[in-house]
């Protein structure tokens, strides 16, 4: 299939092409370097070396046998987006070109109002794009589980039966996320639905968990191939800067309690899963909604896992818990449905640990370019709006 | 009470400040003429002549006896927005700064972009100048009745208890709206829900119904007074273009079937519920909800209600439906709560007829300004991308 990934230079985009490519689709990808300018922003850099893109793209080449046609420009420039529809006439688009900081955004107004627009418009202009170019498309865009928030409720899958004095009707479950990142999701999940409903284009819309690690098969240790992976507060997701913080001696640091649950799942699996929506497109008008993630975890247990394998590595890891820089319930039920991606065949990896020896051993090489961004590990954007580096608790 | 109306020279915002003004109240606004040049964009005008800003200032203050300070800019720019929230200290901000066009904001790519962008980053521009500036103050959030479409459902005030697998929980009513215009104020919303939780500013959240009528009793007849009244297919609501159609001989043109239920209310009302919200303002953290609308009618009722009323006028009214433009369900239930505003003491004038007399009489000497802009009526923005003039049905 011929398959558009938008934010194609990112830590997921990256990887699927590879991934994509090996599996024999023909790939295009979208993307200006934000996330490297981005990272840069918060003092950080990516803990392994990524190639500029042209080194990327001849990699890709030389280990793929294809080429990667690649448009460089932004996604919210309507003009640029529908010529590279129109040249390269995707059958499935992977939305991956958002900025996915929820600490980011919630930074200043500028960085919310950024955020919100790139997220926002990006996607309302590939909508566009997509009717008008290639209407008969499959959109698959990246959401996230934090769409839903912590409401107290078992999350079904997008849609449920919503109930109400006593008529029935086929709703989309309420969203109420925590940060103004999570929200542009939210507004995106809104359009692409209407898009869907109105002029009959067909969406996967993914409320994906949080994904770990550095690497896939299809990389074959080869450098110029490799993709990013971020350990500041921004970018780093909970695992990776955990790993991260693990390799230079820092103690770890779940936010407040720690009791906060999540869906998490490895890189591959985030592959596989992305995989199976592009090859089992959803019909022409229907969005659906997949929740793509392994297994819930509480940040606390993630990070006793994750000493204990520091410690196979002769690491000395230990666990600082700190104030909490959001706003968010620290303990919460949660027990969201994911059983789309299950029926369509996602087999999850389930042994965490064997990924996270193959962080560690892939971060270990790299400990001095982590050690040299140390200061972009600690939080202090807070939630409250002010900026303060979060203490130690207790 | 200080009060700040973003959007002042509008159709709602004007009359709103003159309202409040005669009330005693102290009444600053932000505009930047916008609606003026939408309306213009669309080939049309007000039906009735409203003054320059600075004739209207003049005359505000000749009538009312103080000054309205006006701040002319762009609500999407952050430092302008904090500067004006700095100076005035207001104690209520009437957000009525929003592009109110659903076929505008369908009508190509770059009026949808425009459209979220304007309205979804305004209202979070005002969010942050609101914490920093002035965290106490209640911000009356403008909405719409279709944010929550048409869910086959009763239609709470925002908030209901949501009971899932045996639980239950306190939630957000599902929205699911028809138009770029109509998301865009679905994802104000959902901000706003998140300013109040995160940090803890209040806000009511109006989902207003259509409002139609030309004036208030405090206008006193005095033309530099008076607000704009449009009638072109993108900023004229339905009563009010069918009362402009019904002047200049044309006739009424309901979309399709005509059975589409909507809550509808005079422009007094709107003012009477508007300034209730503002007299009893929400709790610090509190984000409420208020359907605002008199009652419900057909679209098809309500062309027979001004085809009588033309009729006392000595008018030759027909109704002609035409193809509907709009992708939507021309046959649906509804049955909105709006129980709140009856609560805090509105009094629903319930005289629609009395109301269209004053409007009739309020356009009769204007007809040759409708009759200029004749061709600003008939729809062709089409909600599936296409610009082609609705034929008359059957």
């Amino acid at each position: 299939m011929r398959v558009l990934i938008t934010g194609v230079d990112g830590y997921l985009g990256w990887t699927l092409a590879v991934h994509l490519a090996a599996r024999g689709h023909e790939v295009a990808g979208i993307d200006d370097y934000s996330r490297r300018r981005w990272v840069g922003e918060m003092g950080s850099q990516s803990a392994i070396p990524i190639a500029p893109m042209a080194e990327r793209l001849h990699a890709y080449r030389e280990r793929l046998g294809q080429n990667l046609r690649f448009y460089k420009g932004d996604l919210t420039d309507s003009a640029f987006v529908l010529d590279a529809y129109r040249s390269f006439r995707p059958e499935a688009i992977v939305y991956l070109g958002e900025m996915p900081s929820a600490p980011y955004s919630m930074r200043d107004v500028q960085t919310a109002v950024y955020t919100q627009t790139n997220n926002v418009m990006g996607t309302l202009v590939s909508l566009f794009a997509m009717r008008d170019a290639v209407p008969d498309c499959h959109l698959i865009k990246l959401g996230t589980m934090g769409e839903y928030g912590t409401p107290g409720l078992d999350i079904p899958e997008g849609w449920f039966d919503l109930e109400f004095r006593g008529r029935t009707e086929r709703a989309l479950f309420p969203r109420r996320a925590g940060s103004w990142y999570h929200q542009s999701k939210v507004h995106g999940s809104h359009n692409v639905e209407m898009a869907c409903r109105i002029w009959g284009l067909r969406s996967t819309d993914i409320m994906q968990g949080v994904v770990y690690g550095t690497n896939i098969p299809e990389f074959d240790g080869q450098p110029a191939l490799a993709t990013r992976f971020d350990f500041d507060q921004a970018f780093g997701t909970a695992i990776n800067r955990f790993c991260a913080q693990s390799v230079i001696g820092l103690p770890l640091t779940p936010y407040g309690k720690g009791f906060q649950k999540r869906g998490f799942l490895p890189l591959r699996d985030s592959m596989q899963c992305l995989t199976l929506s592009i090859e089992n497109p959803a019909e022409a008008g229907e969005y659906r909604v997949f929740n793509q993630f392994e297994e819930v975890y509480s940040v606390m247990e993630l990070a006793e896992r994750v000493q204990r394998i520091g410690q196979e590595f002769d690491l000395d890891v230990k666990i600082h818990p700190v104030e909490n820089p959001r706003t968010e319930l620290e303990e919460h039920h949660y027990a969201p449905d994911h059983q789309h991606l299950l029926d369509l065949g996602y087999q999850p990896t389930h042994d965490m640990d064997a990924e996270l020896r193959l962080v560690f051993r892939d971060l270990l090489p790299h400990r001095d370019r982590i050690e040299e961004r140390k200061e972009a590990h600690f939080p202090d954007i807070r939630w409250d709006g002010t900026r303060r580096r979060s203490e130690t608790l207790g």
